[in-house]
């Protein structure tokens, strides 16, 4: 069978190399094209340090449509306001879809307070489904794939379960998160320089990070309208995100209940484990598309806790796990052998 | 006048070393003795790597209590059992007493849970004073001090004057910390070892935290029964604490009020600032006796962070500071000179 | 054709746990049986974090001769006086062997100057191949393989090109290197700790370390007698190693000709890219089983650089290699790809 | 008596900001002025988070000369060109001067080569000073200070009491240095992010670097002309450098021989402590202005380390040093007590 044909845009980023990367070493994929606006014009093959049956180079992000036709599937690794413009064009041609940025992950009218502008292809929101394949499943057909934000991916797959089965209260949720410097968006100038980061920690966007509605949602499709409050951290790490969560607990969410919920909602997952909650760390997802998810809870609290790896299941991984599913594949096809390697 | 007299108990342990440089440094104290079970017989200042006065040797930390007559004040850098066994006798010889460990900071039935033994010295309980000064004042006469633990002095400062003030609700508070690997207890072995934490952050204790208790009766004090769930985390940076809190604000809890009632609590404080919460780092408090503190509100939560050096306003430092209270002395004197260095 | 059954000896220590699961995962072998003292009993499968097809346990090391039955080739990463006990009689079974310790590195009599003992299997020296593929080609039928030690490898990967062209002196060369935590030896105890390694740089071992004497019997077997200074550092990062070293010129070792011996030697290579000195570095490495290389020259002196991960190249993923070169098969098969998820 | 008038020209800049704030805590100087292009207008108190007696605004760096009528001396932390353009007004008004470039530490007809300009102020280098006060004493009177660099301070210290003895060789002397990223020169841009930095180390400038002649030139005034090959590394940690000397030994120069020349020339030192070559290390030193120097022989090589506080005894500690010393007083004053909290 031919190959699945697929172009990636934005493909000299953070996320969007390893998309790259992890497109080309694929059994049934093949690059098709790549996009990057800072390298245009140099070979991929030499920028991603890997070996390609037929070097490409990369073209401009704005060139990316004329390369449709020469595609089956398209991951965009682009800014918001990058992936509104492109991701029509795609949708339209029928192309295979899945959008790491934030663009299409909320409701139209959150957009101008969250991301600072107006959503401009608000009639595209209802076709996409937000690509969290653990609680919401493969995408259906004629459907295109909100890639879910790294922060929200760990947060809920901590939350969610407990949340679906009404262990938690869905009001008071705390997301305290921490993230190496490649989940903490914009990582050039001063502010990411080895001195200023080595040996320090501080929170950033306080009640002000855009991952917060996003939570909110996907929460609140599980249950009913939930609210969270969401601080995020930058830690001296260059990889890896921890999500340590609280919430109220409703009568009968045993620290065994609590505990069994996780267990039955991940038991035949591919990608999540449970552990326990002192063992949910960096160093257990750091290149592999698992997450870990640990929780515990006393009488006041349930603590539910979630670890990934942001550049894998946080983005890139996780997009590629979406590519698998919407063709009918094994959902770790691609990305099962990357925690071989990992420790 | 002639300088007081100190001696310092665990004078080689992470904490006890930090003690014994300050008091050797400071301009009215001397470094009368120093114990070490670890180091009994070495040299104190070839094990310091510095010069003293007079070089003393370490001795064994049960022999402590034999110095008493060479000494004004003592500070026990000891854990919580050999402070309940030491601590007495410098009380009953009316020496001052600083008391680093947590062994008079909770309320004696609190024991067998959070520290796992009988408190065996009870009656001192009732004449221990929670020495941290911003929050509860000098210590009274009559008094000896329970230095703070370090984890409790950032959540309580950046906390307390909200909860004083009836800003926010007593229960249901969270304090999420994270710690560098000086904070977190015992610090040898395989879980201290550069693999294993270089490029990892984990939660530890979850749910069994010792300081937890700590934090609860510190707010109850000046406020109605508190109710909080702490997690601490490890960082990998050697020394640094921060504690993200989130409390429900009540009514008129906005903004511009949480941020005047941190700025009246520190505005003549020598060693607390109040800055932006994204401005709240460990860099800012490394090396210092400084806590940076800032805070931030919506209608549903109020985030308020600090930091601080947990050897040094979360042990050492605060232990110096105290002492300069109970002689009536400036706080600052001693350590203020260590901010003009730390960067 | 049936795969290759691998046996890995003390395989959960740093470069056997690698090893075993670059076995695992390897397209042509399968892993026949691993030995630890330390996890004896326990999964393999669960303690290295991978899958496999027949889970095994650990057997102890001693009895690692019982499974020779059951396996074609063994890799032994065990300490030098382990692997001078064990390796004779799977030699003697005519299996393929690899020995990942420095016990058939040298000549008998150099044992107990360097690792401190006799050697107890002199016979056996002979039949041991040096295993550094891109300098000594494959291992020869009747040979079995003693695989280089990390330091050597990277230093000779860049120095011995220029020796055997004649380009500069035998005499006086000078090894500096640098490696990582997981490079230096044994890593328990407070030495290894991260209050002691991290911010922390340290030369060890200085003139006694016994990766001198195989530097440089492999430098004098392309040239005459060599004489090697070398010196080991502690760096603060898990993997990766880096050695500059340092040769006087002999007439005709102009920039352009050292830069195309190196050119010359490796232009086919799978492994080793020749690059500028000062791109020669960990990040480029780690990861994966590369060599990087580059050197400079003036008048005075010759500069060679080379960098490898001391776990790939530097042990484990080399004596895969070698074990592919033994068997006929593709010197990269099962190694490539490390390359394509490294960064 | 009248406290020294210090004016810090370049005083933001990471060199010049400990500069400033080794001299506003001197017990015999105070801070006249400071000026710094990027931070012109600021306050310096703010910026250098420390209290000021005379809180002071920055000026730019070409209004210096302005002040000289303010000041009785001045450090300079600026780039070579511009201590060239302001290093002679000072001179000229007879004021005290260090400083800490490039400027004035070779011969005028080495600067187009190694400094990429002529030299503008040539006839000022015979005045000039070289301000290692270990090996060259006391500024005489009628001249300036040109104060080391950090490479050449380390591996002097380590290498030139071997070389006036004539333990060693004068030619064929490697300098392996390697260094924090404060010491790396110009820290900003993606080459000195966190992601860049962390994890990897790499050599930089090879053969190419300006301390090699300086180096040269010093040790060239113990002995006859030497020759040195120097290079430099970048560490993965803040602050820190440590330089590794390989050089051939004379006759006599055995093990003790070299130990006891150390001793003999560092043993009534205030800042050069002499310990065995494995002790010499970077967390010893930083923090301070120590320089720790080991050496160790056999018959073919002699390797001395020597490690030191890149910003401290390799720049801004030295130059307070130098500056004590110009008036006179113990040059440990305002320096000495650094190293009772650098741990």
């Amino acid at each position: 069978m031919a190959p699945l044909r697929v172009g990636v845009v934005g493909a000299s980023g953070t996320s969007g190399a390893v998309a790259a990367r992890l497109v080309a070493a694929h059994p049934r994929m093949v690059l098709a094209f790549a996009t990057s606006d800072a390298r245009t014009g140099e070979s991929v093959a030499a920028t991603l340090g890997m070996r390609l049956a037929n070097d490409v180079r990369f073209a401009p992000n704005a060139a990316a449509v004329d390369h449709a036709g020469a595609c089956d599937a398209v991951l965009l690794a682009t800014p918001a306001d990058v992936s509104m413009r492109l991701v029509p064009a795609f949708v339209d041609a029928s192309k295979q879809v899945v959008d790491l940025s934030g663009a299409f992950r909320l409701e139209a009218k959150e957009y101008p307070r969250w991301y600072a502008m107006e959503h401009t292809a608000p009639a595209l929101l209802a076709r996409a489904h937000y690509g969290l394949p653990e609680l919401f499943g493969a995408p259906p057909g004629g459907s295109f794939v909100a890639n879910p934000g790294c922060y929200p991916t760990a947060a809920l797959l901590a939350l969610a379960p407990l949340v679906r089965e009404g262990l938690v209260e869905t009001t008071g949720i705390v997301v305290d998160a921490k993230s190496g410097v490649t989940g903490a968006g914009r990582q050039s100038g001063d502010a990411y320089s080895f001195l200023a980061v080595d040996g320090d920690v501080r929170a950033y966007k306080v009640l002000a990070h855009q991952h917060t509605p996003e939570v909110e949602r996907a929460l609140s499709r599980v249950a009913s309208a939930a609210r969270v409050t969401f601080t995020a951290h930058l830690l001296p790490v260059p990889r890896g995100l921890l999500a340590t969560c609280y919430a109220r607990p409703r009568s009968g969410a045993t620290r065994e209940r609590i505990q069994s919920c996780l267990v039955e909602a991940y038991g035949r997952s591919a990608f999540v484990r449970v552990v326990p909650p002192g063992d949910v760390r960096l160093s257990g997802a750091v290149g592999t598309n698992l997450a870990l998810v640990g929780a515990a809870a006393d009488g006041d609290v349930v603590v539910a806790i979630g670890a990934i790896d942001n550049l894998l299941k946080g983005a890139a991984g996780q997009a590629v796990q979406n590519l698998n599913l919407m063709n009918g594949w094994d959902e770790a096809l691609g990305l099962e052998h990357l925690q071989r390697f990992a420790a």
